[in-house]
């Protein structure tokens, strides 16, 4: 709990208005998409520039009060459940576009605008911005860049870090910088650009962003191939980039998740396919109409006992959208739904979608996998409940395995959601003991308080201990 | 001066024919390719695999000893003059490409690889690995990570940043660490990749790296456009940007340059133009000649008197090989060449290359501009003489004044080139004092008996006081 004083200081700071602390609004931000994360925050605040956002981190450092940066809250690594307490700090007062810089390709933005407006924004004048989590819908560009956010596209275009240029940033002390800026190229000292992107809020407060935008492909093709074998729809990805052909979108999916995104979009999916690419190629229509013959053909030779070309925008359209609605889909069947992104190199993904196979098989779980195939991005996702405590010891069992198995065929615990406080716990099997106490020393030098976001991406006691 | 036993110690680590001291060997490492930095190591060091680098970085953190990594030593910020003695690091005996993975698009390398080698092991399987720094058929590899290198090409494809997935580092405590992987998505915790690529060598050692490769471009074609004034070549360069057309290089030569690479090079360059763009495209064949037919268009109708496309490969090789020889050629001039990289967002060239006219008037000084407009990134190069003491003095003074032009315009006082010795007086300027006392926080913490790569991008005093 706030003091009482504390609470007068930040309503003084950011206005009565932008203080919120009643019952209702601490629940509301006490936990984001992450099942088995809550904890309730003092208080929320939404302070309207970037000098109130340094007020309040200086009070905060000065008292020692935890500080956790949140766009719209749809992570899944916990990293936004204040679990330490303190305050919740929001963008909606500061969620403007506040320039598109044609001639340099960029968009300079505050955190709090939703990622769908950037694209939209971006499009209006025939530029593109890539990065397209999966809740593009409804997250902000803050949270994005926060936690690094993939998306679908990520084996052509890249992910979020791909895009930022520069920041402003309130450092942990309340001071604010700016890095990088409207520049291609800029070795000015460290990165320090590219160490917040992805920092999950635990270094410091991204205030302002200046984004890289490219030129809007000029076309756009979707196409489905249709596999009875999982194993087949894999050397097929393979053969994509063996021959040279890198798709805007190569996304994977199982028959347990084809069958359950039909059932709530019905658009007419195969549920009769043991596995089903859904690829997308855009750029120049000369390139794009040769790439989709070359994919059709690599598809065809690679087992693929079905490829349809999307024949209109809306039946694309209806292809990607059902695609992007599988965790909606996954989430209705059981009352919790556990998303991991588990990854590999992109040649690693027959073993490693076998391997999930197996491991669901040996503890008797439902795991549907889904995901971004093209870049060994794995979506195993869980359907359990979360009060049944014997299961969910079983679910835990079977994602260290995952996570494990990921590990050892030269992946990753995590591709695109971030550690948070979720992959907390196994962190070591990628970076190792010697990588994270790097890390940490990186965090304790930027915020020796221990006050941005803590209990994310290492436990607090061993940074206090150092 | 390192005491016997320490020689000893480093001999029995890695070979005693691996520990240089002579005199001339010791001379030969005092400096790079910057003027005005020279100063004696004490030893010359040549370990053959990681575990003798970590050991050598043991020895001398017990010893606090400075180590300054090296490759080829074209860097041109004094980046690797040993101002500090201590060890240089050299990567003769790493110099091996260990793989190229086809299917997962990478190539690993150890440090001691040259640009130009991985270059074309990637073409022989019809892969490409884009970054082109001008040093590059003698650059090594593991320099260009540790300054993040730019290049002719890094408005299209990227810097050196963008092809490092993975590293392997061995920290200033001596322990190894391995950072990202095969992967196109990684957040397990900070990037250190991208920390490590262009810290300079001041944070650790990268003893292997594994890079991002693309499929091969399928042609290629250049040209050049001739100009009265400058103002027209900035002008068509931000009506290419503006048409969404992206040529894989936009090179900038003033009459200046043009004139001494002419004499130097003798392949007809136009010397009668004041301002010359070499544009390259790449890509499928149907593109590259409908954006070349655009950039013809665009060079036109902004100004140009004359566009010629090259007819043959050997005609565009002899053009890019000449642009590539700028430094060379205009070096031949006055004992001293002082080439800098003063960088602007693209929208800022005009005014830029003005500004640097002026300057060099006001202080009569020698200064040719030729550089990559498409990137803003210029390189104003200053004929002068190390020994006039007074003209040196004016040169300083003129620099002053562009690096800070260029931060008023935007831009940066590095683009591609590194902060090292040379830039550390001008960091404040773009970083700002808060800036620098993160980044300092950040090395304090990763090398708090400050070993690796000393008086670089900070002074040591401050780090010290700290």
């Amino acid at each position: 709990m706030l003091q009482e004083n504390i609470i007068r200081r930040l309503e003084s700071m950011v206005g009565e208005e932008n203080v919120e602390n009643s019952n209702a609004s601490l629940l509301a931000y006490s936990y984001d998409s992450t099942p088995q994360f809550q904890a309730m925050p003092d208080a929320v605040v939404s302070p309207r520039n970037t000098e109130e956002v340094a007020a309040v981190v200086r009070l905060c450092n000065e008292e020692k009060i935890p500080i956790v940066p949140r766009g719209s809250g749809t992570n899944l690594c916990g990293g936004t459940a204040p679990l330490e307490g303190g305050i919740v700090l929001l963008f909606k007062q500061m969620s403007k576009i506040l320039e598109i810089d044609e001639e340099n390709l960029t968009m300079t933005v505050q955190p709090g605008v939703y990622t769908q407006d950037v694209h939209k924004a971006a499009e209006e004048v025939g530029l593109f911005y890539p990065p397209d989590p999966g809740s593009m819908h409804i997250s902000q560009i803050g949270g994005n860049i926060s936690e690094n956010s993939g998306g679908l596209r990520g084996l052509k275009y890249g992910v979020t870090r791909d895009y930022v240029l520069g920041l402003e940033i309130v450092l942990p002390s309340g001071e604010i910088i700016r890095t990088g800026g409207k520049l291609a190229k800029d070795v000015a000292g460290y990165d320090l650009t590219r160490l917040y992107v992805g920092a999950e809020g635990t270094l410091g407060v991204v205030t302002e962003a200046t984004l890289k935008l490219i030129p809007m492909p000029e076309m756009k093709k979707t196409m489905l191939a249709l596999y009875h074998d999982i194993e087949a729809a894999a050397e097929t990805v393979s053969a994509m980039i063996t021959n040279r052909i890198i798709p805007a979108t190569l996304e994977f999916l199982d028959q347990a998740t084809v069958k359950v995104v039909e059932d709530f979009a019905k658009i007419g999916l195969p549920t009769d396919a043991k596995a089903v690419l859904l690829i997308e190629q855009d750029g120049a229509p000369e390139i794009v109409e040769r790439d989709v013959e070359k994919i059709e053909t690599l598809c065809r030779e690679n087992g693929a006992f079905e490829v349809t070309v999307a024949a209109t925008e809306v039946e694309a359209e209806a292809l990607t959208t059902a695609r992007r609605a599988a965790l909606s889909a996954l989430s209705r069947l059981r009352p919790t739904t556990i998303l991991e992104d588990a990854t590999v190199p992109r040649s690693e993904i027959a073993p490693m979608v076998k391997a999930i196979r197996e491991i669901a098989e040996k503890y008797e779980l439902n795991i549907c996998t889904f995901g971004h195939a093209g870049d060994g991005n794995l979506h195993p996702t869980c359907l359990t409940d979360i009060r049944d405590k014997e299961e969910i010891a079983l679910v835990e069992q079977a994602f260290d395995e995952i996570f494990k198995k990921a590990v050892e065929l030269g992946g990753t615990i995590t591709g695109e959601h971030g550690v948070g406080a979720m992959k907390l716990p196994y962190l070591h099997l990628k970076a190792g003991e010697a990588g994270i106490e790097a890390m940490r020393s990186i965090k304790q030098a930027l915020d020796p308080n221990n006050i941005m976001n803590p209990e994310k991406i290492f436990t607090k006691s061993v940074v206090i201990d150092k």
